[in-house]
Order: C-alpha cells, then structure tokens, then sequence
C-alpha cells in the first residue's frame, strides 16, 4: 500500500477521514465551533410583522426567531421553563401576542417575558422574572440572522469582515449588492448525506466544475478552463461572451440590481462565510445558502434566492429562471459529496486525500476546524 | 442566562434533562428497577384456558406468560435452552399441550419441563431436569399480572400495599371495587416517542387538564379550577351535576360496580403503581394502563378498559362509550409528553424545569428514581 | 434460575450471546477475521471481457473487482485518491478502457495506475505512479474470487485445502467436481436480520434439517433420521431411493457434470469454507453461498446456482427446479436464524446455549472465532 506517500509530494492534505464520520468529533465541532461562533439562520425578512416566527436549529438547540412588537428580532431557547415542553413545534407562523405553551398553559410576551403561570399565586413568593424564556444572542448582518449560543459572544463584525474584506480587497465592493436590502423570492431546503465540511470544500474549489457542472461552467467559462484556483481582492470570473445574465436561458429578465457599477454586471462572486454560509453574487440575483448539521454524514442545506424588492413588487416577476440553473448546480454538488462521505471510513482515507495546486486554499478551512477541534 | 435562578425560588426542580435520554440511565432503569421490581404485564383474565398465552416484554427480555392445564399461570424466558431461539413469536396465542420451538423441535411442557429432545438419548447421560424454560417470578394481584425478574423477590404486597393505602387511606376503599374479578372489555396499544417517566409524571399532575383536556374537565371540573393537587386518605374529584358518567355522552350506560358503596358512585380515582401502572377508578368501569419502556426516548402503552362481567355478558353490552372518552385523554396526554421529549437534550433543561406547588408531590417519582439509579 | 446447569452436563456450549450482537466484538471479527483472512466475494466467471467489474465488500471496505485488457482481474478499493469520492456506485457494470472520478475526473486504468489529473502539470513534480488505485490481494481458486485486505497475505491454500481434505479425505474426491470451471445459472441476494455466524452454525449441522426442511428431507432422508453428525473423510447422504436428483420435482433434467464417478452421482456434500463460503455439491449443480457480514445482527447472503457451461448452453437449459429447491431451504433457514438472533440478548443465553452430540463438531468454529477475537 502507498497510503502514505502523498506526504512526500509537494501536495497537501485533507482532513483524515474520522473527521468526516467520527461522532465524538461531530459533537465537538457543536460544541466548539456551532455553539461558540455566529452562525446564520436565514433571512430577516422573511419574518415580516409582530409575532411572526421561524424555528431553527443550531447545534442541538431549537430556537424562536420571533419579532416582537417593537418590530425587533429576538431569539429563545424552544423550551417551555416550566417543564420543558417544546413551544413551537411548527417550522414557521404566527403568534397573536404570546407564545403559550400547550402543557400548561405557561404563557410568554414576545419580547421572552413571563406574563402568565396558572395557578401560581403571587403569595408563593414566584419571581416570574426568574422563568423568562432563556435569550440567544442575535444579530441581523446584511438582512441574515445570525446566533450565537456563547456565554460570552464576540462581535460579528469580528468574524464576518476578515472574510468579506479578503475577498473582495475592501467593503466597498461587497456593499454595492446592498445584500442587506433583498428579499427572499425563492426557497428551497435540501436533505443530504454528507457532512457538512465536506460541503464547504466542495464550495471552495472550482476544479471539479469542468467534470460537474457543465450548465455552469456554459454561463461561466472561466470555471471549466485554465487556472481557477482561489479568488482574493476582488477577482471574479465573468459570464461567457454571448450570455446576458446567469439564468437557465442565459438572457437577461430583471434589472441590475441599483448598487452596481458597470464592471460588477458580467462578475459571479462565490465566497464562504463560515461557519456555514455560502453566497454567490449575481447582477441580477444573490444565492446564499446556509447549511444545519444534522449528524455526522447528514446535513441539511437552505438555499435563497434573494432580489430587489422593486423588482419582486412587479407583477410579472419569476425568479425561476435563476432558480432553476442553481437547483441543479446545488444537487450536482450534493450527489459528489455524497459519494464523498461513502468512502470517508476507508483505509485509504485514513490519513486523508490530498488537495491539487488550485485547491491548496482549503486547507485553512481544514485548520480552521483542527484549531477547534483535536 | 438565568438557568440556574429557580434553584433560589420555592419551586421544586424536576430530573435532570439526562434523565429523559441517556441511554447509560435508561439501561441502569431496566436493570435497577425494571429488573428488581415487580412489573405489571397486563391481566389475568385476558389468558383464558390451558395452552393460552401471551408474550409480553421485561427490560430487554421477552416473555412467555401462558396457563397451565392446572389453570396455573406461569412465565418463562421466551428463549430455548437448546440454541436459544425465540420459542413464542406471535403476541398471543393458544397451544395444545406443549411449547415446541421450531429450529431443532425441544418441546417443553406448558409448566416448562422439557419434555422432548430429538434424538439425544437417555445413555448420553442428558437430564432433561437440568434444561427446563428458565422460570420467571409471577403473582396475580388484582387480575394484574406482576413479573420480577429479580434474583430474589421482594413479597409483591410489600411493593403495591403502601401505595394503596396511602391513596385511599386503608385497603378497604379500594377493594370494593373488586379489581381483580373485572374483566378486559377493550384494549389499545399506543406506541409514543417520550420516555416512560414524562408519561408517570404526566399522569400524577392534573396541572394541565385545563389546558390539555377540555372533554375531561367537562366530565371532572375539578380539574380545571381551583387548587387541584396531590390526592391522598381518599380524596377524590366528583363527576360535574349535569353528568351521569365518565363516558364520552355523560350518561350513564351501565350499573354501577356491584360492590360499590352510594358514596363511591360520583368519584373518579387516580392512581400510581409503580414502577408502570396508571389505574382509573369510575362507578361502571376501571381504566388502567401499564407502561413498557422502549428505548430512553420511546414507551409501548397499553391501555385496558375493565367492566363487570356480569355486564359485559348482556347482548347490548358496549363499551365505546368509555373508550371514547380516555382515548382522547391518553392521545392528548401523549401528544404533550411526546413535545417535553424533544426538550429535555435542550441546555435549558440540563439541570432540569421546576415543580409548580401543586405538581410538588411528583418530586417524591424523582427520588424514587434516583435512589435507584445514580 | 439454573443457567449454569448445562455446565455440569457432557454438553457442549455455545459462545456466549453478546458474541452475536455486541458491536465492539462485531468490530473486532471484521478487523481480524475479514481484514486478515482471504474471503470470498463472488465467481470469476461472472465478470467477463475487459473492463467488467462488480462492487464488492468486505469489512468496511467497498472493493471494485474488475478484469483488465489483460483478462485478469485485480481488486481496488473503490476510492479516489485524490478527494476520496467512490469511484464506482454500481452492484456492476462493465467501463470502457479506465475508471474515471466523477468529481474531478481523475482517471485510473483498468490496472489501477493513474493515467489522468486535469490541471495538475508536469512541472509540479507530481508523481502520478505514487496515486494509482489502492491495490487489494486477490486470488481466483475454483472459480471463486477471494480477496484478502491484510498487509502480508497468507498463502490461499495454506487456508482452503486443509477444510478440503478434511471433508473429502483428499482434494481429489472434490477436484472431480471442477468448480472452477462451472458458470453462474442463477443468483439470488439475501438481506436477514442475524449475526453471521448463526448462519454458518445453521448450515454445520443438520439436526434441525427434520423440523425445518421437510422438502430438503424428502430428498435426502438420511438428514431427517438416524444419527445425522459432522461429516469428513468423504462421508455423504444419498439421494432418497425414489429420487433421481436434488430438484424440487425429483426429476433429473440435466446430464451428471462431467468429472464425476458412478459412485458420486447420487452424493450430497455440504460444508464450509471459512470464514464465509458454504458449499453444496450435487451431481449435477453446484449451490454456493457467500456471506457479507452488514452489522452485528444483519448479513446478506449471495447465493449462486452453478451448472456445466456446456448445459447452460442448449438452448432448453432451466435451471429453476435447482433453484427452487434450495431457495426453499435458504428461506427455512434465514427464519430460523432470525428467531435465535432476537434471543441472544437474554440472560438465558448470557453463557451461550448447549451442542447435541451431533452439533459437536460446531465447537470448533466457536474456538476458530475466539482465538482471534477475545
């Protein structure tokens, strides 16, 4: 066997493959990285009006995104402090003025206060101060919602502008797409079988967009031919010659969008914001997704198709044209990283497989996690 | 986070989240306490005739319970002694005279001797004496049937007198009731995704009848207001004035128990056995059901509805309007057992919920609990 | 409770239970018994012309075995060296002239050498031959592929001929059959719910042949009475008097395979090629199943049907009345099986179950599996 020899190459390695099945490490990475970091749980504005909510998971937590009279987001741990009964157990809705437990009728303002405990008489010396529902950090950056489950979270910008300011060589560029001010026009959630790094490598490298994504690399050139590796400062690969827009036709159906200078319209801008967001800029369109660990091998992946408002408000707006050619970009990419997990517990990937050239980037995300995880 | 407040309040804290999901607790359960202690497996009367029997679960063992040509009911390891296959693999059943296991034709007696084994012969020096079913410890109480699987059994009046008495304030309240000569008129097995705990202290507490059981407190408004808590010394709820009976129309469609004393008719009683029995004590009927643990996460209830059978030998016997009624029950019951479940992994359960004062009296469950298993 | 009884008795016990379902002792047979043994994974002449391959498991590993331009077949495991995707998601198939990646395209010859790595240049002292496919022993013996996973492979005969000669008294009794040279007429795939190696402690003795193969038995009536033990030295039961072949009719419809002697024809063989092959010659077919361990409670089992190629080649060749036969006796047997795996759990077989005389000679697998896995 020649398991070994790629450390003698000038080559650099993945991850071993316990990291991709282990469940011990699993459950570290929750703890560690899920649990300590922001990590985004869609979209502010797709919780529109006081007592609207949505239920998501971090880590092993349930958690109320709701907002509140004051029109604020919050966000709670879904656990009655009672005796613990789960209070919404639909994925999204809303509330008329209070969340009320079904067991016992326990019943709290949106804003987590306690308003209401039958039965529990002001003379037992009950602090309902002390029974609100348990808060979890939240922050809306560029219209994501991002949690944190730390005692002690430190601040977004912290951890989201390295990565911005890397790729882009300043704000300036990235601020343009005015992210912040698009709406959801799309969504799908998509259940796979993989773990949820070797989503993020997949995302990181374009080498396998010749072999995988022929619709793609037809809208994008660059990524099927010469040397695409990792983009820093702003470079970008631009849509093909005789293509208008990234959509399923390549013709162009919506506007810019406002912010944009000339030299942004023809740029695709794929770039990851860890721990778990993906987001593609289009001229026309944003695409991001943002990936909940679901088990060792097993993730679930939302995926939203962002516009301008001004656009969706028209009467003839579709977004499935730009729909349509990421939906199946993102289900190439799933069945490859499916058929990744199947061989993670093999001897010949014990000691990991190794990164070409264009893709030596990864590693850092390879790092990133060992510095948390060992 | 404010997890730790209710410990400063008068309130009573629940089992550690742990508790509800903890494979290693849920294995030392069986063994502590599902393997020591007398458990119920369902009634007597329901085995009716020699060769009949049922196949019912202990822990992680499975279990013949069959009757004798003596009439006598007996229980067995399910298990060969030859090569260890599963003898009885239907849930119940009626023999001839004999249990034959099917791989190799051992055939046992129905009092378990072994009475059959092809072709070793009496020069091999084989005593049949020594591979007779391995017997299980078995007392009818009441019509129920009690297993132990223990070593060394306690007396069962031991386990089930104290409860009693406490209840009811003596034997006598109880007794005239004459459980053990009703006999089965339905039966219903729900399968649940809540461990078998949430289901006892569900059921000791009447905290969430208002909000839970709407058709219940109609029939018992007792339960809806006022200071409704621990029952002892023969406390009892009363049927509401405009109704009859605890049936799904609130009339009346049976006579009274025959033993039953005037002021016994408008009671409802109900009750725990531990470590698995719920009872429910109505004028014309008994509802009992007895638990059987299922993994830490799951609970196979069974649910019996007991009648006089006196009554249930009349041609217009039906019993469906008492099933009705506790039907309801149990699935609400359940359906709020099953939302606590997917709490108790939550970190806002991690050192528990609290105890309301009049749910105090379950803390006693608790200790019961961890006496046993630490 | 007399569990220990059987230990003063001249019986013979079983391993104990927890050898059929524990995980970590499940782990420890794949490691070292079908990491370190050659095992059996199908027949050479279901494969055929270059660039045919089936996928295979053995232990953990996925394995493609596939013939080269060079008709010989080699064994891979089914991983890309480079990211680890599994290369191969096919039971079979046949590949043009290599064996591509899907998820970058690396692509391998049908030798396991590295022919192809778009992007990755010369210049960056990339040593292609250091990433050819991960090499697994392989052996053809009789027409039956074996592979071995472990780093320094015993010899094959070192590990069959001894079971050969012990069963025939010589290899020339079973040379007579010329495996090697039979062709596969029909394959059925087991999937059942027991541990491994019930399967093969079934198939070792035929005192459970009276109870559970009344067809099998009819027959060969030497399995339903007398003293039926191991065989070795050649020892055969017959063909019923009335029976003209092992077919589910009687009848005869094939030509005796050509090799045999007037004194084999109405010979059945039974027996077992450790780890994982049992084999059934009769005069005119061979029956053989392989077992592929799926977890400590599950095994799939692949049964082939082999007939002489010059019969399979007449244009009226049926080989369902073979067929038929044992697939009766397959299925007898699995459901056997499934019933004693549900029991090894209790604590009635906590220190295993007993051996018969006539199951004596089991023992010795027993010792087999623990001299390897304590």
């Amino acid at each position: 066997m020649t398991t070994m020899a790629r450390l003698e190459t000038p080559f650099v390695s993945t991850l071993p493959g316990r990291y991709y099945y282990d469940p011990a490490i699993y459950e570290m990475e929750l703890e560690r990285i899920f649990s300590q970091m922001w990590v985004c749980v869609g979209r502010a504005d797709a919780i529109t009006g006081a007592g609207a909510y949505e239920v998501v998971t971090v880590g092993r937590e349930s958690i109320i995104v709701i907002r509140g009279r004051d029109d604020v987001l919050r966000a709670f741990l879904n656990v009655c402090r009672h005796r613990g009964a789960r209070l919404c157990n639909e994925a999204s809705g809303k509330l008329k003025g209070s969340i009320q437990c079904r067991y016992h009728a326990w019943t709290y303002g949106l804003d987590g206060r306690l308003i209401g405990a039958p039965n529990v008489l002001s003379d037992e010396q009950f602090e309902r101060a002390l029974f609100g529902l348990l808060p979890v950090a939240l922050e809306v950056w560029e219209g994501l919602i991002w949690l944190n489950l730390g005692d002690d979270p430190a601040s977004i910008e912290d951890q989201l502008n390295e990565p911005i300011i890397e790729r882009f060589g300043g704000y300036a560029a990235f601020a343009r797409y005015d992210v912040g001010n698009l709406k959801v026009g799309k969504r799908i959630a998509y259940d796979m079988q993989a773990n949820w790094k070797l989503v993020l490598e997949n995302f990181m490298e374009c080498y396998h967009c010749g072999p995988m994504h022929p619709e793609f690399c037809r809208l994008l050139p660059g990524y099927k031919t010469g040397d695409v590796s990792d983009y820093v400062n702003g470079e970008a690969v631009s849509l093909a010659e005789n293509v208008e827009a990234f959509t399923i036709t390549g013709k162009a159906s919506r506007p810019p969008l406002p912010g944009l200078l000339q030299e942004d319209l023809r740029h695709y801008y794929g770039f990851v914001l860890q721990p778990n967001v993906l987001l593609n800029l289009l001229h026309d369109h944003v695409v991001m997704h943002w990936l909940i660990p679901n088990g060792p091998g097993r993730t679930v992946i939302m995926c939203d198709w962002l516009f301008d408002p001004q656009v969706m408000a028209r009467a003839d707006f579709d977004p499935m044209d730009a729909v349509e050619i990421f939906d199946i970009v993102n289900r190439q990419d799933w069945e490859v990283c499916e058929l990744t997990q199947l061989s993670m517990g093999s001897k010949a990937y014990q000691s990991g497989g190794v990164y070409v050239p264009e893709e030596r980037h990864i590693r850092a995300f390879a790092d990133f996690v060992l510095e948390r995880v060992r």
